[in-house]
């Protein structure tokens, strides 16, 4: 079995053109089958203000009205990834861009009303890899927007952490698939203002533990969700940290595990 | 030999959610290998104005500026393809949307200024058919906008017409190709004002006494000019008229011939 990376970068290295291109170079030379998943960073909300689209946020997560939709299918689908996919040609990477419609790989549904109403929100259903897989044998690196779609016509937001664990769940079948988190802290941190504080390792029981600590909270907590689903079902290795963590061999990061 | 058809379509159907929708759903059903190209219509104007970006023309072509530039990616390769491809999922058509730094299909380079600087719009350099004949291959419909890329980076404004009829050459070497353009009228017309005055059929020499009468001007001579580049070299049929020449066995349009 071959090993495939997902990589997943967020908002920290989007929003910053010169981060952006010093990770896509990075990457661009990673050895092996990859795939990379992208968030959508501040442009969205940025475009949101000059089109006077009011932002509308619960607990930290967008409510997508129709308007917001399309911003957000503009901003990731066009902008950032079109852009991510001509720099990595570029850097001699050949790339393909995605939404979870093209190819038909992740069809989601329309979050249930209960009882906040996010809107063109998306759940994922289910991940079809087999066009991904096509394009990854030939060479190919898939780039992913946080879109997905209900093959009813309906585009949806969804969250781009979700997104990667079902893609690196979907390959488990075929790749020995590993995960990694890129975010702006060196890993999941004992004490959030202190970037020399990771936990280096995390299992289901240590989990619970620093849950009720308190040291595991807010945003964090969907991200583990996210990973601890990875790594039970049969996702070889889930890692958190910054982009280092993939390009040199001592970094220090976060490792989840069973 | 297999057919292909490479199928255009312009802004009075993209800027129409019916009619593009009704197009989109006899488009699933089309019969053989398939690939769409897409213009823009106005929606990169009506944003342009809502972002306060000044729009600027020149013979009836955009100037694209750096501004102008990420609001045409926005809306081709962000809204517009995206909204295509899961349009045509609905209907049961497996689609991927590219921009011509997917897959390093299109590469162009910008327009030298002489003397007017158009600013990031690519003149188109080579086409590389290889990833899209893997897809259309394993039945997926490859959805292209007009954006293109200098492999150095840089995406690059691309008239849709001339990748319909690029990308038809591209394909002629494996495929029998057949390139349709669908505008607003039955073809090209003898009398503007009359869509029952089709000229059926255009060759080289009635091409230049068409021109010479003024019967063919403006927006017709670059579109024309596409048409007879493909027909020289080796593209089997082409053919411009509205939408229902492709779906209706009696319809009325243009056909180029040597």
């Amino acid at each position: 079995m071959k090993t495939l990376k997902i990589i997943k970068i967020g908002g920290n290295i989007i929003d910053d053109s010169k981060a952006l291109s010093d990770f896509l170079k990075q990457f661009a030379k990673l050895e092996g089958l990859k795939v990379l998943v992208h968030g959508g960073g501040k442009s969205a909300s940025k475009l949101a203000d000059q089109m006077h689209v009011p932002v509308k946020m619960y607990k930290g997560r967008r409510i997508t009205d129709s308007d917001t939709l399309d911003i957000i299918t503009m901003v990731y689908a066009g902008k950032i990834n079109t852009t991510i996919v001509a720099q990595l040609q570029a850097n001699h990477c050949n790339s393909i861009g995605f939404s979870g419609a093209d190819g038909n790989t992740i069809i989601s549904e329309k979050r249930p009303v209960t009882p906040i109403d996010f809107g063109f929100v998306g759940d994922i259903k289910t991940v079809d890899t087999s066009v991904l897989e096509l394009l990854l044998t030939n060479n190919i690196t898939p780039v992913f927007c946080a879109i997905t779609h209900d093959v009813k016509g309906q585009l949806l937001n969804t969250n781009a952490d979700t997104i990667a664990s079902e893609l690196a769940i979907g390959f488990a079948k075929t790749f020995k698939t590993e995960l990694y988190y890129c975010f702006e802290k060196n890993g999941v941190l004992e004490n959030v203002a202190d970037d020399n504080s990771v936990i280096q390792q995390i299992n289901t029981e240590t989990y619970q533990t620093l849950i009720d600590q308190g040291v595991i909270a807010d945003g964090m907590l969907p991200k583990l969700t996210n990973c601890f689903n990875a790594i039970n079902h049969n996702v070889c290795k889930v890692c958190i940290g910054k982009p280092d963590m993939l390009f040199q061999s001592k970094s220090i990061h976060t490792t989840i595990q069973k």
